[in-house]
């Protein structure tokens, strides 16, 4: 069924209906979904291994403390040698989903009632965070959809927003911020005494673009940031609910350790042991579906491209989701269209902030034919 | 190991520790920790095969929505069927954990800033929930520590509370209310106008004592009520995130299905399965867990009449909690006094509210061996 050109990752579609996750269950099969953001790959052996492993020992309690997992220790060795992101081990505190830990820190970081600055168009879930920490998001476009519009942030902090919750590596648009623009950030932020949430969730899944964590870049940075990251989206485990959060204010750890059960509960032990194989033992995968989706987007590009509109897909720096420029049809909103002109479904562009319109979101990390076959009908469409 | 009357449920507390979960991981080997609501058992086969299942289809992804998992069918058979409470599969909503459900409740059913109403003593997470809805608890402490108090109640909805959490089967104290008294509490709370969560986790866990939820006792009390449930305490499977609640008023469902993703995500589509097994195939296992923890809670009640103490426990209707009365030692937080004399862990009775001072509460869901032992542990020290 596929053409991919590792065969180690040879993967039938039915495989992936097997799941039975959201991924291919919203549906009929005559639509292609490429909404939900999940892999059509095979899971990293090493990660299959620990979870058969917890299924006999019957690991289904409440997880163990975090400080004897060893997760912490881990992680931080990874955040260090893979991003160059120097914590210590009683730095990182477990979460059940990184949105929990984005209403946490807003609630606990920053001054009731103050506004949140967020970058557009942004993973959508981040408004609901926002929403749910009793916050208003003021939303501030990216420059030419990729660059931080540091008057306007600027402004906002003056105005009084408390925060700024950037995602970087950026989903949708894919960018990957460089040091010296984060750096430019920090001495805004600076200059306001605000906090800067960022979300590295998509860090692995970069290009051979160097990453830098918004902590790593200054000083100033690191005592403003509070930095979510995860194994769930690069080895395709976002069920698992595991996800982690770096205090590099000293600060906000003692904060956190005060949270009530409630706030920080909920993560599974099953996400857990598979977070630590992914990243002891999850590299080889990695850079093997890198590869995979390396070569997916620059087929993409190639087939918008042959039909004379290469403008609608740029290939970015990471992440495995296609920021689509769809606004030569003219509409808000033309993931409907798609979805009932062409039988595929994308994410809705202004579901990413009001800058998203006239754009969809598309999830890239599927089998080749599939990929092929929706961009023929979006193409189709759009002629 | 043991000495339980059923051999399929031998069990080395060496496999519990191999479970690599919170339940004996927190304290070292010469401390008994009967804290943790998990039980020394193994895992009902049913729920065993579906794991597995999983594991080789790879569900880790976003769960299924759950319209299409079929798991709404499931748990409203189930509810009416074990419970008598009769709701349509279009009433009830998946969690990742109830207390999720709980602060929900709170934020979108109740008015900003009415208090809450709790019973006390109650399961302590409560506490936590209450306050991340930026609300504050009103303890009403039960009347000779079983029976509601329906003045303080009263008065409590009139000097503006907005809600009462019930805990039904009680927890920490095992107590299941009365048909005839959950009746009386909903007449006060319709007077007032007020709403009823009740959260009934525990109520496959009773001892031949007949349970009617509170949404089942009048029709009042059905508009009122949130009702949370799972099959996470009754099969032991609290670290698969998922959970239920079923809406029985009608606004609720509209106002539920607005909350953005991040007040309904978490759920782990590996809980869902296990649930569904739990539900459809956990009746015979669950028979002979309760006849398991009816002979244990018997021999502990045995162990402290027969040291001439039997005011110190006495069984009750539901769930795997003792809640000992040590007030004999004149200690408003006697836990402390156990770990370190006695090496018994057991959770402080003050942490379920101030009502709980004096006591303590013990998970007897353990092998007898070390129930037995942690009894006489604690009665030296009583002695
Ligand atoms: C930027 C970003 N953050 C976080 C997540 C996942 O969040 P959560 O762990 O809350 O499910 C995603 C999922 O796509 C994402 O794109
Ligand atoms: C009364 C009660 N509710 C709920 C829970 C579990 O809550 P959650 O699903 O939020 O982990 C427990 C666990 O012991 C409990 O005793």
């Amino acid at each position: 069924m596929t053409d991919t050109h590792d065969p180690g990752f040879a993967w039938d579609l039915a495989k992936s209906r097997e799941r039975r996750t959201k991924r291919w269950s919203v549906y009929g099969p005559d639509v292609l979904d490429l909404t939900v953001a999940e892999m059509d790959l095979p899971i990293a052996e090493p990660i299959l291994t620990v979870l058969r492993d917890a299924i006999e020992r019957q690991t289904f309690g409440y997880p163990i403390p975090a400080a004897r997992s060893g997760l912490p220790e881990t992680t931080a060795k990874w955040l260090t040698e893979t991003h160059g992101l120097t914590v210590d081990p009683g730095e990182i505190r477990l979460l059940p989903e990184l949105m929990k830990g984005i209403t946490n820190a807003l609630r606990e970081f920053t001054a009731p009632g103050s506004a949140v600055i967020v970058p557009t168009p942004t993973y959508r879930s981040f408004f609901g965070a926002v929403s749910l920490a009793d916050r208003e998001a003021v939303q501030v476009p990216l420059l030419d959809g990729h660059r931080l519009d540091y008057d306007r942030i600027d402004a906002a902090f003056a105005a009084g927003a408390g925060s700024l919750l950037l995602c970087h590596p950026a989903n949708p648009v894919g960018r990957i911020f460089s040091p010296a623009e984060l750096r430019q950030l920090a001495e805004i932020a600076e200059r306001h005494g605000g906090r800067v949430i960022s979300d590295e969730v998509h860090a692995p899944l970069r290009y051979g673009v160097d990453f830098v964590p918004y902590a790593a870049v200054s000083e100033a940075a690191r005592r403003q940031a509070v930095t979510l990251f995860s194994a769930s989206k690069a080895w395709n485990i976002a069920g698992l609910r595991c996800g982690f959060v770096a205090l590099t204010n000293p600060d906000d750890v003692v904060r956190w350790d005060r949270l009530p059960g409630a706030a920080s509960g909920g993560i599974s032990p099953l996400g857990m042991v598979a977070s630590a194989a992914a990243f002891e033992h999850g590299a080889p995968w990695l850079e093997r579906a890198l590869a995979f989706l390396d070569a997916n987007r620059r087929r993409l590009a190639d087939q918008f491209a042959d039909a004379g509109m290469p403008e609608v897909y740029h290939p970015a720096d990471a992440t495995y989701l296609a920021w689509l420029d769809l606004r030569r049809l003219g509409l808000a909103d033309p993931a409907r269209l798609l979805r009932e002109k062409a039988g595929v479904a994308v994410t809705a562009g202004p579901d990413h902030g009001t800058s998203g319109a006239g754009f969809v979101r598309l999830n890239y990390a599927t089998q080749p034919d599939v990929l092929a076959d929706a961009a023929a009908r979006i193409i189709q469409v759009l002629e």
